[in-house]
């Protein structure tokens, strides 16, 4: 077994023999972690990330309400104990497959939709304490990374400066990757594909001793641990570069603050010292770019009062001035907006200059 | 300058001397080009695929209804060799925010959707018979491959074979790749990011000799030349495994027949001796996974008759009877459905087993 393998066999094998205990001395079987309901969500202003309150949930197997949710905990962490034991891992939507059989003697299915199996793994890793990707239960798989870092990963050493155009493909699962050697300053993380070809073609990673990560649209998980990893284990800033829209702010408010959704795996999910790089409403007019404004659509104004309106931007001037020049302008800007300048405008001029004067929001 | 490169630059400036001469001879400057419309989208039953007819059209630039496709054109060919001077790439956007300005002494901008910069792309594709990416102009950005093939790419050396789980990221621009080495029997071709993962955690191309690529959803043009170099370069067919659902045949259809928008690229981007290897109505019965069904929606059915009805599926007896099935079944299937009888069981049995029988539609 794995070093990393052991801590989710043993809480694991914890829970089962909790269980078998209750059983014995003719206890009704009780699951119990922390709720995981908006009631219970709370922004911790020292972390200053969504966590968990310290509101507790039973879950007990003679009870008509939880029977079914239940068996179906029981049912994703024998699945994910069968994936430990023989060091395979799944994705969501193979557990669901797995943990999808007709009880006998009867017409109720364990599971008849994704839904149910999902639920039943976020408490589970409430349970365990442990991760999904720890319990071998894999994420989407999206994005690429380049820049100087030797990892290990399955066998392999892969250097991250050596991939041609392409980049390393980054794995949906990022826990057993074991990093040999890091040369960077800092981690530039940006939404879009187009932009990290862009940036990698000039070899900007190279020049400006940095790394440079990529998804497509909303952060995967495997993304956010490789940054957070980059970030804890070699204490690297990470910059974020995004559009300038409220979708933008939103990708970065999710790493670094947290997500009600992942409000129980905010310590492994957050980011908390990332900092946001551009496209500011302050780029837009430094740089000339307002004749490139795609204007607001509704939509875009009800997201933007959202936004202004989280616990973590409402007493923050900075992006307070952000969005009322957002709003003021009523219109967006795209990153690719800065090719009007020139292709290489954004490597050559507009993000060192950023960086060297140190212009983020936080 | 790179020899790939000597065509694209050829074609630009023979477009540029051929309109300095209508200039100089008083004449009317004037593209001519195929028709890209539907009326003179043509099924060529010898190669079988979708392609362009022998329609003609110009583009004159005294004339009120061409003269600003006419600049469109010429600002996009510009771009496309400022481009290839500098050895540099840009995407579809990148390439909108350059050709966006404003004429002097006017409100009219050259560009005002990206629409517009992509429709004058295309016809440059034409005028020029060079892809987009000959003309350093990329397409998205998706996808992972592995296998045993070892390439040169951007000065670096890359083994498929030694990447860890996360497999070489495939980049947007896939021309100036060289094969050094390609070892390998067959290709298979996903969709789904989750199946990759399971193969390649498997060593699924190690053990069966085959390389393994997916992307997420519609297949990008980077794949899709990516295979047809693979078919083309090194005689490896190419198995596709999808969904068993109207999206799923779509995809196979669009490679290995091409689609109406690219009617045009048909040449570089159709698939001739591509198979659909799976997931088949037989499937569903053989394996045993009808209680795995999802309900058709009317939007499936629709898509179904849809299909049925294209000319190269219209005479072909096995793809009718896989329609039939499936409108009979009034449900689909999923790759993953195949998890429930084990997390390796594509792995080890149900693909191994359905190429060793020969068990594909063409």
């Amino acid at each position: 077994m794995k070093k990393q393998e052991k801590k989710p066999v043993k809480e694991l094998e914890d829970l089962g023999r909790k269980l078998v205990v209750d059983i014995e001395k003719g206890r009704n079987p009780t699951i119990e972690f922390s709720l995981r309901s908006l009631s219970n969500v709370v922004f911790d202003t020292k972390t200053k990330t969504l966590g968990l309150g310290s509101k507790q949930q039973q879950r007990t197997f003679f009870n008509v309400g939880h029977a079914k949710k239940f068996l179906q905990t029981l049912e994703v962490a024998k699945v994910s104990k069968t994936l430990l034991n023989v060091g395979k891992h799944a994705s969501l939507r193979d557990v669901f497959y797995m943990a999808k059989r007709t009880l006998p003697n009867s017409n109720t299915n364990i599971v008849d939709d994704q839904s149910e199996s999902d639920k039943a793994l976020e408490d589970l890793e409430l349970i365990t304490d442990c991760s999904r990707e720890q319990l071998h239960i894999n994420a989407n798989k999206m994005g690429s990374v380049a820049g100087n870092v030797i990892i290990e990963d399955a066998g392999d050493t892969i250097n991250w400066a050596k991939l041609g155009s392409g980049g390393w493909s980054i794995p949906s699962n990022v826990e057993d990757i074991e990093f040999k050697s890091v040369k960077a300053k800092y981690v530039i993380y940006m939404e879009k594909q187009a932009v990290w070809e862009r940036l990698h073609e000039d070899k900007f990673w190279d020049k400006q001793n940095c790394l440079i990560v990529t998804s497509q649209g909303q952060t995967t998980r495997g993304i956010r641990r490789l940054l957070q990893r980059l970030s804890q284990e070699h204490d690297l800033p990470i910059y974020v570069l995004a559009d300038f829209d409220p979708w933008g702010f939103y990708i970065y408010s999710v790493l670094k603050f947290g997500s009600i959704n992942l409000a129980h795996m905010s310590e492994t999910m957050t980011l908390q010292n990332a900092r946001f790089l551009g496209i500011t409403a302050d780029d837009a007019v430094n740089y000339d770019l307002k004749k490139h404004f795609i204007k607001f659509k509704d939509v875009d104004l009800t997201r933007i009062k959202q936004l202004s309106d989280y616990d973590w931007f409402k007493k923050n001037k900075e992006w307070q001035r952000q969005f009322k020049m957002m709003k003021d302008f009523g219109a967006k800007l795209e990153i690719q907006a800065l090719s009007s300048k020139g292709i290489t405008f954004i490597s050559d001029k507009y993000l060192p200059d950023k960086i060297k004067k140190g212009e983020f929001l936080d």
